[in-house]
């Protein structure tokens, strides 16, 4: 196959054209007109990993006021394109519904209340109300349910609603960004694979194997193969590879500041089942007439009613024995989805809480890897010297995205002490997702 | 070879005989005297492998408070333990004494203040002094210099005098605490390689497969080779294995938040140079006429004297371009020192400062894992059900062993919001080294 050698100049080289990439791509160059910016990445086109894999839904519903703003402004941002400027996002509010026990409510109670303070709209619905709406939903376990009782399932007592929730489709959002990133004369390289960071002395000498420790350094290009081979170089480099960050990272003894581990999505067809139907057109929570995004209370479960397809999307939070990735060994092909692990870890579950899904397996299961923040569950934005790094929120990638954004081009322009501007004008204290000042409150609601 | 099968039961079940895992199993078991408690390590004694390999310094002298009251309690009980109680762990108040240009005292004049509002003993020497007392210390470099100008070196206009620190004996400190600790009782198992941890449900359901994402689980204990086989079991783990923490930890999804890195030291023998011995045996900063440990003003360049053997030990901070160790395929008979490290990187700026170094090569030099807490650089403390783990300190593990061990003593005694009492009845809040809450100032002072 006939190669380009690479030995190419730009001003700013994002690596990375997930929807993080792409979206800090375009508000590097709406900002920086006359600069030369490179998007390059490892597969085809835009937002095929992380973000193309995920379960493509945005909440404000955080209890962390730093995720309230990131989320907030960026869905306020969404809905602007998607309502003022007219492009479909495939962005639906059909609502986040946290399925909660009278002891959960009791643990979210300040949760709740200050999120509510903090203007995100929030609906309480009682178990009856939900018993009303919600078709086959089991609110109260008998105490001679044998298996709901080994599983220590707790009833729903009751649900927290978040309004300012739903899905939108993550192909059309980040076609979005690439298309006007390519409109204002930016450039995409796909199929072209960082392979290592080039790390230079800031003054060279022009001795063999620098640079040394005495030197001041700084990340002066990447290597790259595919499409392009060699070396690209730019004056600024922006990290957006999501869980492949550390894999660029680690060489030069930087930390990404995130651990990634393994997610899978399940889906089930119900268009042969009347009852599973007749639970997904559950009306009352949104004017699609669909049942929301509703999440269970137990391990995080997930039920994603996807209305096109007559399916539910169905996930889980993987805690405490579910091994962390090491990526050097890592290889997609091999990681697939597991039937044991649904059939085992989520379908007992699922089933006690809506028995209609009862005897149904999955038409279809993936994987993908969510990388992030162990610490505080929230995103990094840091830079060292002319490295731009941002990462650690797959996951919720993709409804931070606007607002990460914004945030890497500010440090861009102003550096670590940067005050950026999300959208509609909200200040936002770039240093406070950073490394060495970071100053964010941990997340509590985890998904 | 004949093995023991284990299936033991313990208390409390310490991984790693390292400073950090004797120091805490010792506290351990001190205040809670009718607990069986087991401690075990891959290599045939106490100290073999960090601890064995580290620079054995102690310094009081670091920028956070939090370490300051760390470092300083535990050198107040090894003082204790060697002046009072008169067990010799070779600590020797030699001093640290640090080199800096005049840009290095303005960066660091805050610094310098807070430490001496803190009750730690500085003393300031200028060049002057510094230029009379050491011999062969190049202060100022001539612009005709052209080496020291492309390493960008700088003078050395003066020093900052740690008093209160210095050097000990790695083998004689865990040897103390492990005597200490087998005379209450405590039980030692070397050659005993951790391999696994055991990740139960609390409840146990007896199904095949278990634990499920839906159990609530603990680690109920460790799967080990060596001279003892197979599982041993215990209410509380504790988990000290310095850079092999993440080896357990990562299979069952639990961060332990350090990053490991290659660190090397090189021993330079000077007993046949007359300047060299003379510089160690410089007088006037401690009462054993010898050179304090010195560090330079380039990438924290440090020569420990070492009296005995009449040589000098050299080491740096390897920043950015030193790639983090994956573990997983470490194999620490292939990681070797490397000769061209001295000559390349270390010797140009060693032998512009004390030109007496010329020509002179390594007689011996080793390498070690450092582990450490890429955030804010001081170390961890935390739990996670009924396992506690503590690392992230390597580097100055030795230092603060003591106060660490009584955190974590304090810590299974009275959970997370645990309030323990250092050497010297310093209280000191567990939470603030934890994960949750953690709540310390970065330190800035590295080395």
């Amino acid at each position: 196959m006939f190669k380009i050698l690479a030995d190419l100049q730009f001003d700013v080289l994002v690596i990375g054209a997930g929807v993080l990439g792409i979206a800090s791509a375009y508000h590097l160059l709406s900002n920086n007109r006359s600069k030369k910016i490179l998007v390059i990445d490892d597969l085809g086109d835009v937002g095929q990993a992380g973000t193309g894999r995920s379960a493509a839904m945005f909440r404000n519903t955080f209890t962390s006021p730093d995720n309230q703003v990131l989320a907030s402004t960026s869905i306020d941002y969404y809905l602007n394109v998607q309502e003022k400027i007219g492009v479909d996002l495939g962005l639906q509010q059909l609502g986040y519904l946290w399925l909660m026990s009278d002891r959960q409510f009791k643990i979210n109670a300040k949760n709740i209340e200050r999120m509510t303070g903090n203007g995100i709209k929030l609906k309480i619905y009682s178990k009856e109300d939900l018993e009303h709406s919600i078709h086959g939903l089991t609110t109260t376990f008998e105490s001679s349910n044998v298996n709901a009782a080994a599983m220590e399932l707790e009833n729903v007592d009751g649900a927290v609603f978040g309004v300012k929730c739903g899905k939108l489709e993550p192909d059309k959002l980040t076609r979005f960004y690439y298309d006007r990133f390519i409109a204002l004369g930016g450039h995409c390289q796909f199929s072209t694979r960082a392979t290592k960071l080039l790390v230079e002395p800031q003054r060279k000498l022009n001795i063999e194997d620098e640079p040394f420790v005495w030197q001041e350094t700084r990340v002066a290009g990447v290597q790259v193969q595919g499409l392009l081979d060699g070396n690209i170089y730019a004056d600024t480099i922006v990290l957006a590879g999501g869980a492949w960050n550390n894999i660029l990272l680690e060489p030069i003894g930087l930390d990404g500041h995130v651990k990634s581990k393994k997610r899978q999505i399940f889906q089930i067809n119900v268009s042969r089942n009347t009852e599973l139907r007749k639970m997904l057109a559950t009306e009352g929570f949104n004017h699609y007439g669909i049942m929301p995004f509703t999440i269970l209370p137990k391990c995080s479960m997930y039920l994603k009613p996807v209305q096109m397809g007559e399916q539910f999307w169905i996930g889980c939070e993987d805690e405490i024995n579910r091994e962390f990735v090491n990526l050097p060994d890592f290889d997609m092909s091999k990681y697939v989805a597991e039937p044991f692990y649904y059939q085992k870890e989520i379908y007992p579950v699922l089933s006690s809480y809506f028995p209609y899904f009862e005897n149904l397996t999955p038409s279809n299961m993936w994987t993908g890897l969510i990388s992030y923040n162990t610490l505080d569950h929230l995103p990094y934005v840091f830079s060292h010297e002319n490295l731009i790094v941002v990462g650690g929120d797959s996951g919720s990638g993709i409804m931070k995205a606007d607002a990460l954004g914004r945030i890497v081009d500010s440090l861009y322009r102003e550096g670590p002490d940067c005050e950026a501007f999300l959208y509609g004008d909200v200040p936002y204290h770039g240093a406070k997702l950073g490394v060495k000042r970071r100053s964010v409150e941990p997340e509590e609601w985890l998904l």
